[in-house]
């Protein structure tokens, strides 16, 4: 899917976009900021371009001036074919014997002529480029700011046509999970499953698969766990994690725990039985805690609390959920220790796990929008051992 | 797949790479190295974990020290099993109120315990990571420069093993590519052909799929396209790109051009067999030319010469091939302007290409060995119009 394909907002929304970077970074004392590819660059273009290790970045003069995009000369052309260039950006194309890195500054100087420049620095921009920035810069240590407080408060409130994308990606990846029990077929291999998963996800409408995990018997255990060769067994326990990306570039991301066909949940240890229930009243009461006004910290503590009461604290291992839009992880963390507080338009992850290091794991994991008064679930397959 | 099953090497190759490296930032005058996850952490530890936004990065302190690997208390696990451990890594797991940028330094600093250091960076290291240390590290100028020099002279060339793994990932992407004719069925779509090729490329060895591109009629002229919902037309002139991931995380990478079915050599304009007919001599020529001593540059021109004097210049907008390995684009770059000489064991593509924009592209993509005399071609699929 190429990008212009990819983005289905209209220029306006991108330009609008621009502008409020622009006063932010002006708010904040900034010369201007520089952005390479992925969902910022994304965001403020509606491009998802991305040419490897040669430079392609958005710099966004504060002072208001036309922002620019620097970029390969090859790929001048389907950035003029993205909302990009309707959004007010200039593309200006670099070949081999120019100097990027000095016209991506330049740009983002907007009118100041002076040597002197402080520039916030995308978060995406590897070492290689930042190193270089600094250089041109005359390595002063106040040259370059991460501009991730500026963007971040931006992308973290989604409005109704992002939001409207999150709950395409849902339904999606819903319809691949009505689908999942049936692959999951003693003897079949966690590669097969996923294999099958790919291309479910494919067919049903996302344009590409962001990650399949397969976690099988005691491969359920492990969180960072994708798929093996091992085979599935009588009695296993499956926890499957998918998504992908749909639209402009919105993610989907849904866990359910299944057993494998012939399995029924009577066939489970007692002590199995019970934490799953106890998974489900934990995801549920985090869901029910999410509204305005209350912290992040706080809806982990619902969770983690009621595992904890269980005695099964020392196995839920990772944090209560993440955030999602144009990325699959980012603001707001559902963690320990994060104040944020809740917000209209934040969308994230209710994902508590149980992992039995060795034996077994569950996980169920949902995307919710943050209303006025509460929150929208917007996946909706049961969470039920199914 | 886990890292751990990922790695094939033996843990005593992952430590005389870190003891080659440590040695090389020494002569270089660093007090260690900080490498972010990615391909190069792959290199020097057999893992691919990622944590995301969290930081995971190995630290190589220049005095010959144990190298360590900080990561969240979560991955510790995970990198014991892997070949890291066994060689030599310590793994040390941070936790929320932990400063994992602090656990790094001082592990890069080795037994130096003056303020004073000079770190390499790795390439893959984000400007949120690179900000953080630079601050730790007092802001000054030279407190930080690039770790890409040393890695990338150890990287480029390969050994026997990582060889024999990229010959194996192009026997796999060669026996999807022999099934691709069959899939190129007019009425189809590109997104209906590209997940075949998905589900192809998984179930023939790969452990991941890196990237598809069908490009169908004027879509073959975009070298940046993916894939759309453009139905297969009769007539149509197909270029397929497609890569994954095999063994210890080496890539494939391999294009060839179709014709879709029904459609023959003869049903083509003369323009355009004759356009395919130099594309073919080229990449052949350029194929020949490769051998120890020869120049990136002087490969690109065999390439770019033989196009240009049919008069066809103007229509191959792109180098001739980029270095493979644990990546799919790394140095060596085979393009106007690199001076870089070749020497066995580099590995990359040569794959120039012919692209009429609206009308219609086509590309030839092998990956080649340099060996003593010349070089080594690891696909095999017949490179006409197929």
């Amino acid at each position: 899917m190429s990008a212009t394909a990819l983005s289905q907002f209209e220029p306006s929304v991108y330009a609008a976009r621009l502008e409020q970077a622009a006063g932010k970074a002006a708010a904040d004392g900034l010369t201007g900021l520089i952005l390479g590819t992925g969902s910022d660059f994304a965001y403020f273009t509606g491009s998802w371009i991305a040419t490897h290790e040669r430079l392609t970045v958005l710099a966004i003069p504060a002072d208001g001036r036309q922002p620019v995009i620097v970029t390969p000369k090859t790929d001048v052309g389907e950035l003029k074919r993205s909302p990009a260039a309707a959004a007010g950006i200039r593309v200006l194309g670099w070949e081999d014997g120019d100097d990027p890195h000095t016209l991506a500054l330049n740009a983002a100087r907007g009118k100041t002529g002076a040597y002197w420049a402080k520039i916030g620095v995308g978060q995406s921009l590897t070492a290689d480029h930042v190193l270089r920035f600094q250089q041109l810069l005359g390595h002063r240590s106040d040259s370059t700011v991460l501009a991730t407080p500026i963007v971040r408060t931006m992308t973290m409130i989604k409005d109704a046509a992002e939001i409207a994308q999150l709950q395409a990606a849902a339904r999606a990846i819903d319809e691949v999970h009505a689908q999942v029990k049936s692959l999951l077929v003693p003897g079949r291999t966690e590669r097969e499953v996923a294999d099958d998963i790919y291309s479910l996800i494919i067919s049903g409408g996302h344009t590409s698969v962001d990650f399949v995990i397969v976690g099988s018997g005691p491969n359920g255990a492990d969180p960072h766990h994708e798929f093996s060769d091992r085979k599935l067994e009588q009695g296993d326990v499956v926890v499957v994690d998918i998504g992908g990306s749909i639209g402009a570039g919105y993610r989907s991301d849904c866990t359910r725990t299944y057993l494998v066909e012939g399995t029924t949940p009577d066939d489970l240890s007692e002590k199995m039985r019970t934490a799953y229930a106890v998974l489900e009243k934990a995801q549920m009461a985090a869901i029910e805690a999410v509204r305005p006004g209350v912290s992040c910290s706080e809806i982990d503590a619902v969770a983690r609390g009621i595992i904890s009461e269980a005695g099964l604290g020392r196995y839920f291992v990772h944090r209560t959920g993440h955030g999602i839009g144009l990325s699959t992880h980012e603001e707001p963390f559902i963690t320990a220790g994060n104040d944020l507080t809740l917000a209209p338009g934040m969308v994230f992850s209710i994902e508590p796990g149980i992992y039995v290091p060795g034996i077994t794991g569950a996980r169920i994991e949902d995307i919710v929008v943050v209303t006025d008064t509460g929150c929208e679930v917007l996946n909706q397959r049961p969470r039920s051992l199914q």
